[in-house]
């Protein structure tokens, strides 16, 4: 029922006429990569085929179809009733490839009015899939393969569902985790987070500890509390509840020491009761974890920090060594920018937690994704625009990456899926789909056939569940085909796609055929 | 189990130190209105409310969070089981009112952890909500009261659920339907719609129709036909397959007819097609309900529809007065500068159908609402910021808006709540919460109780249940309320939200207590 209204009132007209099982082809795909960048990743796939396989109206959703649409007859919901996908054919590309603008992510054959009615919930679930998927690879590129990324976007995103979507797409894309517990138990990503300002704050001071802070016989406050003597940091500058809120969490989690530290002042008091607090539990035996920076000059305050545990490292080579490893943290509003610019300076962080930038795709928040009718009873059929780029390219399609001899991505080639693919070592002439001027002839050396059957619905229905760890690694092998030039942030290149000439010659003629001539008077 | 995992490691060493039932004031606010404005309207109470209500781990929760945090003892996972809502109470401005930064939407008062624990959800639904209700009260204060404005962005939101808030949040904000069926009937929204391109495409020729076309004895394919002679359009440039889409969904929804003009081209034989069919129908004795227009220059096209309908109906006005009143909706990426933009243009509009940059906020997809505690055991509490508009402002506060004697809305003051309120026709000093230089003495002709109590967890949980018609009134009648110069597009006026001249005081000085001063060295 996650569907657009005209859709239901389209099917009654072709059930009415008869024609909702004529043979059509919809083609799903886009006409722009988003973050003005040249690539896009290809998500949502299996959700999208998960839907198609239980599709079906339940009563109900007849209830309510009949109160909708009040004039229409009652076969059409005696119809409606028991429509599933039989008869649908579905081919598409793998989910987590790199995918460019004007090729068909997904290629679905079958009955008319079956194939109309899945439109709106195939893009629903393949946009904000590939979009968000499509951030977070940006944000891996940007960040480098080093650095842990964490999403912490939970409370921003488009409301509870939306969530689970931005966590489980955001590790496709490569991000390590998600602060989300829904995702964790739901999809079986690893959990992770720190603590909030209003754990520290809910520490007035020493006194709200327990009366036993003691780890393995040592005791913590008392530990924690030399440190600060011994450092020189027995000064007014210290806030106490932050220590104490510290030493909480130190003996709560003795494994997983974390801090918050700029709830006050990062400098001058967060990082050393870190410090008093991690140097405390390594005499229990325990390694802190880390530290998370949520505000100020975050390649500045990383530096400072890793500075001053390096520092103490040195001046305290056995007790403090426990500091060197100790990972840092930044979140606040980070995005790709800030990526990119923390990384052109020198800073000292380990990991990103990143929120509303991530889920929200702040920087594009909508990927266009269309679903167009290209075939009926094998008739190609053509949308004509203003904008010729906006004009639908008729056929069912299949699309070929051509690689070159020396392993390089050359260009896809869109081929009329009745026809034969491209042959390696062959010549091929290769159109651009909109511009008369543009062709050049290609020698693949590898030829690709980016398509493939994924569901059908008279057989087995969806073929394959490939697992997100198997989508993630594809997104992340993926990435290294593709040439630099085209992932990069600034001024990329884009990637051809590119149609055969019959393809062409035959789009430039139904064009003319189905476009008037304007007459100017 | 919609959180983040460090409010559950949180409520873990609560529970361990057995601080658990503290207690705990919260306060949900925002620091910014979206859109470069200076309102919002907040929104999500009532889901917010429900989720409340109903918190609990279910044992299958359980045994993720064992999993989760392996190192907790038993005991936790006990307590958590049984863990509800008792003991929670929540004041709240009512959803659906006119609010600014700074003030509690919402203000929490209950045990430390599970107030805590609720953090992420009620980010989760406020957020979005608020910032979507806001951007459709936008959209309908620049689009005019008389216009028609219809929710069509299920493809472009975050998955299913994220499309269904979207629908939900634009009604309430002032949009009249959605095209999602889901909303339709989940929520019962109005649903509309027309149909695709690849409906018009799905016709190659008249010879798709079905034999008969007969309404109400009249044959519809055959009278259109008539009227393309009749106006002088047989010639080769209309589109013979628009022309069978355009009559079959006619027969089939002849009190409904619309028809999507511009699959060929809006004026050379979109709008001409629709004419002739919709003349047809007429003399089956029913009224074309309109047209819809998704590509071009909309204000050119909308009145050259017009021109041409009017022209019609004034050479036949018996036969053509049909036209008179036939709806014109545009779609086609409509933002606010769009609607703004065309406003001031002339067009020939009745309606509009916006779908990504109302679902996704395109213009700022994210409200920064956050989750402040601001009282422990009846010790307010302070969180710092090296940017001092970032800085909390503790105590448990109650907002008030102050009314002159004009009905004007001078300003929303913040009070400690266990203050009494300011009193109608009493002098009150405000004084800006951040800024010493700004205060202002104001006597209120009428003080607004922005709070309420919404939940009591002790008795009967959710107090009121408005419905979305109630909250969509209150939307409407508060943007009447609120002065034009804080609502208009352009450099909006910001509205006051003031402090009393005791709780600016106390803020300074807790600041002053536990800012430590940095030592330039």
């Amino acid at each position: 029922m996650l569907t657009d209204y005209y859709q239901v009132s389209m099917a009654y007209i072709y059930w009415k006429q008869g024609r909702q099982d004529e043979a059509a082809c919809f083609e799903l795909f886009f006409r722009k990569n988003p973050f003005n960048g040249e690539f896009t990743i290809f998500a949502g796939l299996d959700e999208a085929l998960r839907f198609v396989a239980n599709f079906r109206f339940t009563d109900a959703d007849i209830v309510y179809l009949r109160k909708m649409l009040p004039e229409a007859e009652e076969g059409f919901f005696e119809w409606a009733r028991h429509l599933d996908c039989r008869g649908l054919k579905i081919y598409a590309i793998r989910e987590g490839t790199v995918v460019f603008p004007v090729e068909p992510l997904m290629r679905v054959h079958g009955p008319l009015a079956v194939a109309q009615l899945l439109e709106t919930t195939l893009l629903n679930l393949v946009n904000y899939a590939s979009l968000v998927c499509t951030n977070a690879a940006r944000y891996r590129l940007t960040a480098g393969g080093d650095k842990k990324l964490f999403e912490f976007g939970t409370r921003r995103a488009q409301g509870p569902d939306g969530s689970l979507s931005a966590s489980r797409y955001a590790y496709v894309g490569g991000f390590d985790g998600t602060s989300n517990v829904l995702a964790g138990m739901k999809l079986g990503l690893p959990v992770d987070g720190t603590h909030s300002h209003a754990f520290v704050q809910s520490y007035g001071g020493l006194d709200d500890l327990p009366a036993s802070t003691t780890v393995n016989g040592v005791d913590i406050k008392g530990a924690a509390l030399r440190w600060r003597a011994t450092l020189g940091y027995d000064d007014d500058r210290l806030h106490d509840g932050e220590l104490a809120a510290f030493v909480s969490y130190a003996i709560s989690f003795p494994k997983k020491f974390v801090a918050l530290v700029d709830t006050y002042s990062t400098l001058e008091t967060g990082l050393k009761n870190f410090a008093c607090v991690a140097l405390a539990l390594w005499e229990a035996g325990f390694q802190a974890r880390g530290i998370r920076i949520d505000s100020g000059d975050l390649a500045y305050l990383s530096r400072e920090a890793r500075a001053l545990f390096d520092g103490l490292a040195k001046r305290y080579p056995e007790r403090a060594s426990c500091l060197a490893t100790v990972a840092i943290t930044a979140s606040n509003d980070i995005n790709e920018n800030v990526l990119a610019s923390l990384r052109d300076q020198d800073h000292a962080i380990d990991a990103f937690g990143i929120g509303t930038h991530l889920v929200t795709c702040h920087a594009e928040p909508a990927l266009g994704g269309v679903y167009k009718l290209v075939e009926i009873n094998d008739r190609p059929t053509i949308k004509l625009s203003n904008d010729v780029s906006k004009t639908t390219i008729p056929c069912a399609k299949a699309p070929y990456r051509l690689i070159s001899k020396n392993n390089l991505m050359l260009l896809d080639l869109l081929v009329p899926a009745r026809y034969a693919p491209p042959e390696v070592n062959e010549r091929v002439l290769c159109r651009h789909p909109f511009d008369h001027e543009k062709r050049v002839y290609v020698v693949p050396s590898v030829v690709i056939a980016l398509h493939q059957l994924v569901f059908d619905g008279d057989a087995d229905g969806q073929l394959a569940r490939p697992s997100l760890e198997d989508i993630k690694r594809r997104v992340k092998k993926q990435l290294t085909l593709v040439r630099e030039d085209i992932l990069r942030r600034s001024n990329p290149t884009p990637y051809k796609v590119a149609v055969t000439p019959e393809l062409f010659t035959f789009f430039l003629d139904i064009r003319q055929r189905n476009e008037p001539i304007v007459e100017l008077t």
